[in-house]
């Protein structure tokens, strides 16, 4: 009878048991605001019985949460790995592409988690969300070849970060829409318009995008943009004059 | 006795003790997160007894929190008007003088509400916060001279606004480095530059941008920023041919 009716209740071992409700947990997590999430649910989606959640996570749906969180925060920052070959561009491109995906797997969990007011954030929830935006910005860093980046450039990095955030936000908000690969294509331009911008006053900064200029090919994303900014950029001749002494 | 030991209990009117427990609460919540306020240090600022704060504001910290907030919000809105007249990007600078004069004067209050995890935290707060963006969104789309627009440049403003939230927060925790008029020459080029790269795949920015750039002046801050891109720009001239075909 019992064997019947509970076979995984044997099988599993300790591990693949916590291993399976944080799936469960991922599962529920991902596609809902944590606040709709209940034990019940997790238990279900799991076919195990709320006690045996309990007792493989006796901090129940706080710390389900959290081991969720963790697990989709290694996951993103897998995601930010890239070999430093290639036009620093197209590296960016395919970052983003990975990063994107999991935006849109995650969805109305990931809503949920930057836009905040769940009871289950605590300061160790926004302690993981800070330590994926540093690992972001710590890769950025590196393919710009910089390693411990002054004021102003740590500023821009940052501040970048937040606006790929508050994009996807949006792009979740707007049924997905534009498609990824415009959306993506857009946040490459939003960088690089962003580091000329910089490295206008920053002397760091501009050297960064010199050697970056260097490994970008005409057929590339800046190449691309270059030429796509040359019209938007005629408008502007009457400005390029210094004419204010 | 009485009289000479709570004075202000008979000449206040309602109204006026209720905008002085708000002042003494927005004092405090200004320069501390929420969840480091108490009940007892609204009474004691504004030298009441904490039974007559609860009299005025039966909803306790929450309530007055929220008080607190909306009337912080309105003073930030106000911030963002400013009339259509002149360059548009010297009238975003002084709009971003204003908003960064609140910033800095309600600097560990502004710090813990966009960062998140109070308890005093709720939809409502949320939804004052998210007016106060589309307020923002609101202003420069009429500035930019559009009603109603179109996925691309609404998530292009909507960024930006994320994008100096976001720096106005890193401002903050490097003890408001770098100077207040640089960070604001820095956000007015990042709109700048942001508008140009958007607009060179968004035919409804291109139009707006061109609008835009034809009330600049060479002395103003396009102008600056155009003369100060193009060294930047003379390292991408090998991008410039399209040699992909």
């Amino acid at each position: 009878m019992t064997s019947a009716a509970s076979p995984a209740y044997r099988r599993l071992s300790v591990e693949e048991r916590r291993v399976q409700l944080l799936g469960a947990a991922l599962t529920l997590f991902a596609h809902r605001s944590p606040d709709e999430v209940s034990l019940d649910d997790v238990a279900e989606t799991a076919g195990v019985s709320r006690p045996l959640v309990y007792r493989y996570f006796p901090g129940g749906k706080q710390q389900l949460y959290e081991a969720a969180l963790r697990s989709a925060a290694d996951e993103l920052e897998d995601c930010f790995g890239e070999p430093a070959d290639g036009p620093p561009t197209e590296r960016l491109a395919r970052v983003l592409d990975r990063y994107l995906a999991f935006v849109d797997e995650h969805d109305a969990g990931f809503s949920a988690l930057l836009r905040g007011g769940s009871v289950v954030e605590t300061s160790r929830t926004s302690a993981i969300v800070d330590e994926v935006r540093r690992s972001a910005a710590d890769q950025i860093q590196r393919h710009l070849g910089v390693d411990r980046p002054g004021p102003r450039l740590r500023m821009m990095i940052r501040t970048w970060i937040a606006a790929v955030e508050a994009a996807s936000l949006i792009w979740l908000d707007q049924d997905k829409q534009p498609a990824v690969g415009e959306l993506r294509d857009w946040l490459v331009d939003h960088l690089v318009a962003l580091l000329t911008a910089t490295a206008a006053t920053d002397p760091e900064t501009a050297e960064a995008v010199e050697a970056l200029l260097a490994q970008e090919s005409s057929s590339g994303p800046v190449g691309t943009l270059a030429r796509r900014v040359m019209p938007v950029v005629g408008h502007a001749a009457h400005l390029l004059s210094d004419d204010s002494g």
